[in-house]
């Protein structure tokens, strides 16, 4: 189970924090031992989009660590103040400069181990302008035969790509739903 | 747009913190002023489950605030250590006591005004032993014709509840995903 305690003050009054079981509450909570204050710890949005033109599909070299040098859909963490979907648009804009329609969401998938639930959506670039931001290598189309799968820098980004190709062979996109384990 | 700016110190240290745009970033952090730790504000998913059992539904009255005494699907906060689909499994037993089969996604609402995503599951009931919990002051079946309309806590509960009854019309139940504005 994924438990960081990376918490050891308290947010409102700078006060030490413990890890103990709040009444009425079955896990425990980061709570101050000042102000008593309860921070809770959650799970995080990684939204994205699996851009495609005709028969070929974006993808980016991250210029950033984790996995710097490798292989990925553009997506990145939801920020307050935006959905899923205009996050992952933000995202694919930030990462690769490109211009898309928003389709629909292609893939949830569950990441336990670190906290996280990756959301990819189907998008139809406009056309292939690309100017990748700073996170950035460079960012290419590729044909499913010309994948780098040995290059691909998250298993959300190949599990998406995988079912992409599977969806596009049986002739209908539906949305799927996963755990990453 | 949802800017909290609730954080007034480090958890790391217990510094100060101050709002501010770190470099290579497009928007304000926390940012600690003794030891520079970077504190992110994201959105938090809230799951859940519309069960049924032949052709009525089930909600819960809630004992909690807010809202309280209004009706809702069974859904909390999401928790670290579990998928989308386990949380929305462990709510159901903890709010009404139900026994389900888990089936698809069948929403995922947007409510970006508080920061929120919202995903409920379509879930079997296996039986009608119900043993709502304290967040609950009871947990009842309810036909179409019979559903507390004025008395729904949230706008993602009613959202659900309406996309049931219309797929159920049209015969074949669909994942859907809207905007909660």
């Amino acid at each position: 189970m994924f438990t960081p305690r990376s918490i050891k003050h308290c947010r409102a009054c700078g006060g030490e924090v413990r890890y103990q079981t709040p009444p009425d509450d079955n896990r425990d909570r980061a709570t101050c031992s000042a102000c008593g204050t309860i921070h809770y710890e959650n799970p995080l949005n990684v939204v994205g989009t699996l851009p495609f033109w005709e028969d070929r599909v974006l993808l980016c070299r991250r210029n950033i660590e984790p996995r710097r040098g490798l292989w990925t859909l553009p997506a990145g963490f939801m920020e307050l103040g935006e959905s899923t979907a205009e996050g992952a648009l933000r995202e694919t804009v930030e990462e690769a400069g490109a211009h898309v329609e928003m389709l629909g969401l292609f893939t949830l998938l569950n990441v336990t181990r670190v906290g996280q639930v990756h959301l990819f959506y189907r998008a139809r670039l406009l056309d292939t302008d690309l100017a990748p931001g700073p996170e950035t290598i460079e960012a290419q189309l590729f044909g499913e035969d010309e994948i780098p799968w040995d290059e691909i820098a998250f298993r959300t980004t190949r599990k998406t790509l995988e079912l992409f190709f599977a969806d596009r062979r049986s002739g209908s996109f539906g949305f799927h739903a996963a755990d990453i384990t």
